[in-house]
């Protein structure tokens, strides 16, 4: 693979000329990723991780069908939607296919924040849109046909990581809009590049039953997930639908104290077994799952005993309990545990700061913050 | 050209489907645009438009340089800038390498605001930026080498349209932001398909001396212009630098008032030439040229030609003078001018509300505007 700079000065350069808001994932250790296929990334010595937090590959990383599409659109024609073009026009009628009858009037952007008003019901689709819930292409569906938003907005995924976002609205939301003079939308938003990506995106999930995967798979992982949390103390809870997962980390399942330190100590452990994950919610204690759409059985299965073995080392070394290992803590283990102890609380404090999306990320399978009234793709 | 939909059709399919904020070109009769290449763009019949107005298509429309850096990189990876990668930092370097020295700092979006603190200096090249001042690569560099803004903000034409844009300050401002909990910038701004399609732009102007070009054509473009302001009354000034100039047009030397709607008919004439401008400031009275970098002294002759014929019938039709037909003006030909002048106001009416964007697109040659505190890319 052919690499500019080692690690160690693209690290160096990265902290001369890139601002420091902009975090590494292992902030402590980060990863140089040089290519990626499908669910799978590899660093700069060829090693392979399995991808479980890229969820704006959706379809896969550089999936041939997108970078195809682009590729076509690129030699034809890519500029602002102030001419009329048909890749424009084409996707947002696929979209608003998609969607009840009324959300039909597409604004367009590379990037963007929407502010509710009082009383509109906006649908946050950016993470848990285009089939990821499984059983729904949208997951307001979840709430019933009677539930229709005002407002739903779309984000990177919808491009597979190509810069477009997009928010629909109704005919009259959007002349409301048109006459408070609200001038907003990007005109390269819509682009016929980003047109075309997102068609093709449309035509892959579709085409290779994506919707449909995520369901299966989603299922079967949180069917393991599930086993591991009645053998895992440390688990509270799995909350979730298709591939967006989360697995609650708590150190008490009554008090429900977060497992903030342990978190950031298993994402770290996984990410040495070649497992991506993150830690998310507002104590960073949830482990999150949303690989890209195309994850497969296997790898949910190579997830859950990578999981498994951390968890069982790790509940050893804090004196909890695992199911099956009940009766096996023996006082000469328990120099060792406590030393390992001290070595997790000492990472999670290297990387307390690492995540600063971590008020975006949040999971947001309840109603209220899938109707969160300020958004932010 | 392989068309989904006929004009009239996507025309349809638009004021269906797509926001009203997104307004078209040339409202009361829009172009369909199918491919580009360089300076030109072609409409559903073929028609080859020269195109004034695109500086986002910086090195060129469809650029095959830019294509082929765009495709090797989304084959390998796209993805968030939260892992290391080669691309980003060394865009950042390279970015950072044509800046006074303390601009070292980069923030990569996808597109952006800046909100300016008191007594912060941004130089916005959003527009003005990457060789289109023709003498500098930067436009604030005209004000010489003692002025150095503390923020730098570069906009779509760093990616020749792909989305990207950039913030670029010093380390001091940078540490700033960060201890100031600004979680602002975007992790998808650098990813290493942006940053691709960044490095093959600047190697781009480099190579084909993009700059020199801007610089040399410019001043032919203006030299010309400036004969024509002899010769049309109508024309209040020629402002600019390289490869971004506005034609002023005015009713009245004296009074200044700004000549709307006839500069409204004259882009419409423009286009039926096949020439692509547009009316811009605050009384969209300026003819605003900001063409592709490859922009050429042919196009621009063949620019100021059309212009020429154009104003020379509407100051006719209007009954003032133009420097070679002062004494021409007969009895006879008022009637048929009067009429002439009743269409162009009809058609400054229908397109009254056609660009929502003037105040962003405003001309910028002074310095209190380069130096705007508050920014949108």
């Amino acid at each position: 693979m052919c690499e500019l700079y080692s690690k160690r000065d693209t690290l160096g350069l990265r902290k001369k000329h890139i601002g420091p808001s902009c975090k590494v994932f292992f902030a402590s250790d980060p990863i140089k990723i040089v290519r990626a296929q499908r669910q799978y990334m590899f660093d700069e010595n060829g090693e392979q991780y399995l991808d479980c937090i890229n969820n704006v590959a959706h379809v896969g990383h550089c999936h041939p069908g997108v970078v195809k599409a682009a590729l076509k659109q690129m030699e034809l024609l890519n500029t602002n939607s102030r001419f009329l073009h048909d890749n424009i026009v084409e996707y947002a009628k696929r979209l608003s296919a998609t969607l009840p009858e009324k959300l039909s009037v597409c604004y367009f952007t590379n990037s963007g924040y929407v502010h509710g008003a009082g009383g509109v019901f906006i649908a946050d689709e950016v993470q848990v849109g285009f089939g990821r819930v499984g059983k729904h292409f949208w997951s307001f569906q979840m709430y019933g046909e009677d539930f229709v938003p005002d407002i739903v907005t779309m984000g990177k995924p919808m491009g597979n990581g190509h810069p477009v976002a997009c928010v629909v609205t109704t005919k009259e939301i959007a002349e409301a809009f048109s006459s408070s003079g609200m001038e907003y939308f990007n005109t390269y938003g819509g682009n016929p590049v980003s047109c075309a990506v997102g068609l093709a995106v449309l035509d892959i999930i579709e085409n290779e039953d994506l919707q449909g995967n995520a369901k299966r798979v989603g299922n079967y992982l949180t069917e393991l997930l599930k086993k591991q949390k009645a053998k895992h103390t440390l688990i509270g809870d799995i909350r979730g639908i298709g591939l967006f997962i989360g697995i609650d980390l708590v150190k008490d399942h009554l008090k429900r104290t977060p497992a903030t330190a342990e978190a950031q100590h298993i994402i770290y452990k996984m990410k040495e077994k070649r497992v991506l994950l993150s830690a998310d919610g507002p104590h960073r204690n949830v482990l999150k799952i949303k690989p890209p759409m195309c994850f497969t059985e296997e790898d949910a299965k190579f997830m859950v005993d990578q999981l498994d073995r951390i968890l069982t080392v790790l509940e050893e070394a804090m004196g909890t309990k695992t199911e099956s290992v009940t009766s096996e803590n023996t006082p000469c283990k328990t120099k060792m545990l406590k030393e390992a102890h001290i070595e997790l609380l000492r990472d999670s404090t290297t990387d307390s700061k690492e995540n600063p999306s971590r008020k975006r990320n949040g999971m947001c399978t309840d109603t209220h913050s899938l109707l969160s009234k300020r958004l932010k793709t």
